[in-house]
């Protein structure tokens, strides 16, 4: 069914205009101060606008739906937490692909593709990660890469003997990234350090989540950052840093780039607006805020707010992984390192970096929209197409209430998790209509859409 | 006469399509896959663009031309710079206001703005130079921003007890920028070091061009980053360091803009192409070469190509300012602090951006657009009138033959000055036809526009 | 009287042993293993060092005591502030001569003088500040420097129009600095963003103490510290930046190093173990933890630490600078601009690094030695007279007891100030015997000198 | 035979004085403005040190002399190595205990030292490298450390899949070196990129000496440093930079500090006067100049110089590894990777220093004697026994003629190496006596002494 949206306030990463907004099959085809709705066929569906903003639809550039751990796995399906994504306004979706150490890449790949395709009501795409680079690996990669049109691999720095790369193994898979145009994210800790750590810990007894950031502390990360860097350097690979969270780590990227090296850096909600106070909260309740880079200490909130504001930190995404407090985070209960990690956020980040963001000043409207949803959409080769209102981009919007005021918590949030982190906390503003592809699936954070209608978004290398 | 414009590669900041373009009045009409020319004017012209790219009229948002200095003045008038600025492929300047220590901001205004209004080809606006900070000068530098449209202003750190203010003006006049959304520029070196030093070399027979380079050494360009930004982390104000040149003036800027300073970084032609050996060449050649900041270590450009690469230096402009070799700069033959300062290239920075940038693969086409266009009207309010190809946006264009090769020579460039600082330089890819609001103004290299058809563009406040 | 001091084990910057020690005269003229008293005069006295540490005596190179101050003066007088010092260790202090603006240089060290010579009890030097630079000024500072034997200047960069000097005049004391062997003392923050800060946060009724810190944030006296090190690279000078107060400040300093310039940095005691939720005490409280630069976030603290751990702050000095809590701190009761500077601690500051530095392993007791007294000694030109123990050195010497376990209070100190900033801290060793000049001027906390003993020590310029 | 040296200006790291110096049995005993000959044993032999400087004997931190590599060995032993030294003014040497991946530590230990003490005439010690860290090692460790007065180790980061230690066993070995005191230096470099970047070099044709420095650029060892630092920042454990050769590497050491690491650094002479155009030259000639890590651009002197003189970096060493160019550096003629790494300088370190560090004013004497002689022997627990000039101290002396002008030539140096670096380069001062515990073992650059006379110098732990 078509739809016209009328009087919205346009917000894009550069552009900030009233137009009207027609959208006929998957895609927006016209864009006029003042369409007239005698032009267009009989059953057009009329959205009002007025008074409300219109952002492109958000993207998640870091999510976990599908993520085996400890013979569980995370809560959520492609169906709750589309659900969720929707509710908030986000669109698209950037899965991690996490394979076991031996499993073949191409196996992997289908089968999270095949927990996608008929439960998702956003579209999708996936990061590849690469766990191993034995020949096999190598070519079935390649395949994923430029057949598949997944061009962007994962890698841990952080896994120790389990899913982390040789260093030999790195080097060679970043040239070949470079060779093929692939973008390669990290996580840049240091895996053995961290191994280290919580033995010592474990050994003195401490066992509690307050534990979780000192196994890990940031010189960890800023470590996984330079090495990284120092391997980009010599490959000329583009790198990805995901969910950086503290200043040694962006000051590490920062020197990088003055050094030549294509580095892009991407926050997390979390690590903007939570500190490591939370993980350190009693009767457990701490497990709640458990995840890796570990929440920091609140200074480093301002440093990333800071690099956002300038543009140093492209992107802001989720790193949604969602356990149960109740039978998956207690796993964790007489030692941190047992708690599975996550501090799900996929449907109140929009809100979240709206309030605590745009609302503040620490960001104005056209870094948000850039931070949430166009920079991903450029850095993964999905733009024009998502990330930006314009005519022949797909049509995926988000009519946002600027006005609205609530209160986050679990009784409202899709996901299938049994806590909310930022539960009882103020927002300002929401998503009173989520279209994808021309379609209504969310209106005022009830989802309203169409299970399965989610599309994979075939993307193409650009990194070269 | 309306243009319609075949089978070009359309490079945007962020869009890489091809695409006919239509043009009639002063803006872009329609941007379609193929337009039938049937549908147009008989009168339209037809430019066929096939196998050349194109870009938005590129704007340089750090110009001279009306530049008294000494009793002399820069050689160029608003005819011969359009006409080297349209050669070249730019199509909007943005020109410093400069007046005297003691003299009305607004008779400044009208001063220059007189000078560009009868000759200007080119499309233009200015930055307002602000020398005294009186209630006179602060009342007419408030009505020249918001009531004629230059909403930018330009401070000196560097011209001692000449052009500089007081540190006492300089936060009062950051603080009233920050109340009206003015951003302001400036030029980062300590007025009083430099002098300080020239008095000693000149006392030491240090008489010569070379000795411009030791006079004001990197140390005081970083001491003037650094004492711009704490003012404007106190005050709030938005900031644009001019022509930064070197390493740690970049690193200043950075740290800056993770404590928050809402801070833009400029580089400038000649210091991303040259070096300090140019200034020391013999036979007072290096006289060619002076200008401030200068040119440094070689060292230093590859920071600055790295800079740009990851978009933490956003603009690229000239700091054009010609002064004749012989009748002007040998007015330093004895002592180089009276040469003046300038190494134009008004017409030569985008080939020369091209060929060492585009073409070496230190930026993709798109930073180039975005460095060279795209920032400086979103900076300075123009965007998306400026910086962008769509449809009702200005038709300024630039048709771009990527294949073509030659040379640069004081022959071949229209500025009124007797040298270039390229002699002999190859190039490859040029402009092959410039349009400005919707008029062929140049031809493979050669004016064939129309003296006085620019026009100064009024501009918003908004860097609130 | 000759003193023979038994068993004790003796710690210097280098050394850690155990040796007897006699002094006869002024001087030490034996350290053997094992000296036997058959050998000494008589009337030798006696002291069983056993179980004690012996360190020499303590050097405050930054404080205050004649201090003229709006009207009212600093409340200790050569005598208080002797007693004071000897009570915790201290028997050397070198004082800031300040005069006004139009003082002249030669009146102001006779004034100083002549306020210490009777009544001085420790021995004493001075910094001379330089707040004028005029010819007549130039020639007397000449003398002071080299025939006086004070080669140490002191400038501001923090007092604006009143005691600070132009950067002309700054460049021209430190290019007669370098020529003389002097070496500079330097307060780093830049006067007018301070006095613009004041301004507008009164002007907005914010007039507590707590609003000391942000009128003068981190980045100001960063940018004093870039100034600075920018003028000693030009011009060659030596400097030593007091009371570094926080991690900007420091890298400052570092950058500045690897540059080549000669630069010392003072930390001085509040800023090691004080942070600014201090002065945010209610009830005008916080007026007594009010001193320039303040007192920082607490993180800077271990930033501090770290950089004496690894000799890059070479010194920890006071700014001793008492004001009485009534009848001066609160002329600043409405204003907090108004409120006198400075947080005593002369007699605190050994007791409080030996508790908070060296009994928390942060630095070893070399380094504690060298901090509080060796380095003092070699970089102004006192060594090996002071700040060591050695046969031909002054018999200064500090017998300490590592066990005793105290609390510190107003009601203990010999300051004539009426509070104590560290009323009730506990601490951990003190000064049992305190030795000037081989006398026992102070046991266990009380003063057992004689008052006008102490001598001006006549210094030569090293810092060529 | 006793000595008295008369006349001599004493220079130590904090003194400068002229006095005479009695030395008897192996130790100085009288140090006094001047000693009477009458006083002392007939057959005391006298050096009149009139115009000469006295440094306490110079010690080379960082020594390879039995080096077995790829089936040849160094080409010094002990004798060649001890003249050498001795020749300079190096009177105690540490060198590396090299082992095989395979070798017990105690054997390899016994190996080293069964060859040094037939032939030393310098006193020496050695850094054990661990290369191993299984139980049996461990245990073998521990003792060596311990027990055998051998408590510093050395880890390399750069040799992959032989001398390396995994990070698991690198946390290990800093826990328990933290616990013994021992400190822990450290080769810099990461050993799997350095490998991945030789086999692609190699693989493009690139196999000439000039090849060495882009096979493991500054990136490659400053994110060794960055690994180091974050370890010993989780492990507490002291570490020691051998032969930092870098800007980047000397601010990753400098970071570190301000977060509390324990962290010294060395630089080594060749890194201090060459830059990698030496190994650049022509005919294979590169190749005596290839050591590890490579020759720099010569920017990074400065810094290096800057460091010295601020006390960032501690020590200078020679990194002395002697390979013949003809029969040794020539199995690298077809592949740089196979030529043996060494710049030897074990002789000319103390003359190149003071030439081009004293006399052009980079560093004072104080700093000279301090870098080249005390740091070492507080560092490595050998103080005051070593690196001062005290009654106690062994008569280790080095009576330096200020005023010497010489070249250095392969034909006037004592190892057994086939080419000299230096070769024709002027030199300023020199060494005219050398005495190791009381005796002259060279006289103007000549060997006089006794082969077989150094000793092991036992130390003790003290990096707790």
């Amino acid at each position: 069914m078509p739809i016209l949206i009328t009087g919205g306030r346009i917000i894009t990463a550069t552009d900030d205009y009233t137009a009207d907004i027609y959208c006929e099959g998957e895609s927006i085809t016209r864009i006029e101060p003042c369409i007239d709705p005698a032009t267009l066929p009989a059953e057009t569906e009329c959205i009002d606008a007025g008074g409300r903003l219109i952002f492109p639809g958000f993207i998640d550039p870091h999510v976990h739906i599908h993520l085996p751990f400890m013979g569980t796995n995370a809560c959520d399906d492609y169906e709750t937490a589309s659900m969720a994504a929707l509710a908030g306004g986000t669109t698209t979706l950037i899965e991690m692909i996490c394979p076991g150490p031996t499993d073949e890449p191409m196996a992997a790949f289908e089968e999270w593709n095949n927990k996608a395709a008929p439960l998702a009501a956003v579209d999708y795409s996936f990061h590849m990660s690469v766990v191993r680079f034995d020949p096999l690996a190598r070519e079935q990669l390649r395949q994923i890469a430029t057949e598949r049109g997944i061009p962007s691999f994962k890698v841990f720095l952080a896994y120790k003997g389990a899913l982390d790369l040789s260093d030999e193994d790195l080097f060679a898979m970043l040239t070949m990234a470079k060779e093929l145009g692939i973008i390669v994210t990290a996580h840049c800790e240091n895996a053995e350090m961290i191994d280290a750590m919580q033995q010592r810990l474990l050994a003195e007894g401490k066992t509690g989540p307050e534990w979780h950031e000192p196994s890990r502390p940031t010189a960890v990360e800023a470590d996984g950052l330079h090495h990284l860097a120092a391997m980009a350097e010599l490959t000329g690979a583009h790198i990805y840093a995901v969910h950086t969270s503290c200043e040694p780590a962006v000051r590490a990227a920062l020197d990088a780039r003055l050094r030549g090296v294509n580095i892009w850096i991407e926050a997390v909600l979390p690590h903007l607006v939570l500190d490591k106070t939370y993980a350190e909260q009693a009767e457990f309740e701490g497990a709640k805020f458990v995840m890796s880079p570990p929440l920091r200490d609140k200074r480093h909130q301002a440093v990333l707010w800071g690099a956002l504001a300038g543009r140093t930190i492209s992107t802001i995404g989720t790193d949604h992984a969602p356990f149960n407090f109740h039978g998956q985070k207690d796993m964790g209960t007489d030692t941190f390192t047992k708690i599975p990690n996550g501090i799900p956020s996929i449907q109140e980040r929009p809100a979240l970096i709206y309030t605590h963001g745009v609302r503040t000043g620490r960001i104005d409207l056209h870094t948000f929209v850039d931070a949430c949803s166009t920079q991903a959409a450029r850095i993964f080769g999905m733009y024009p197409r998502k990330g930006d209102i314009r005519v022949g981009s797909d049509a995926d919007l988000v009519i946002w209430d600027p006005d609205y005021k609530g209160t986050l918590s679990v009784k409202t949030s899709h996901s299938a998790i049994d806590y909310n982190g930022f539960e009882g906390w103020p927002i300002q503003g929401r998503a009173s209509s989520v279209l994808v592809s021309g379609e209504v699936q969310a209106r005022d954070g009830e989802f309203v859409g169409t299970i399965g209608r989610g599309r994979l978004i075939r993307r193409e290398p650009t990194h070269f």
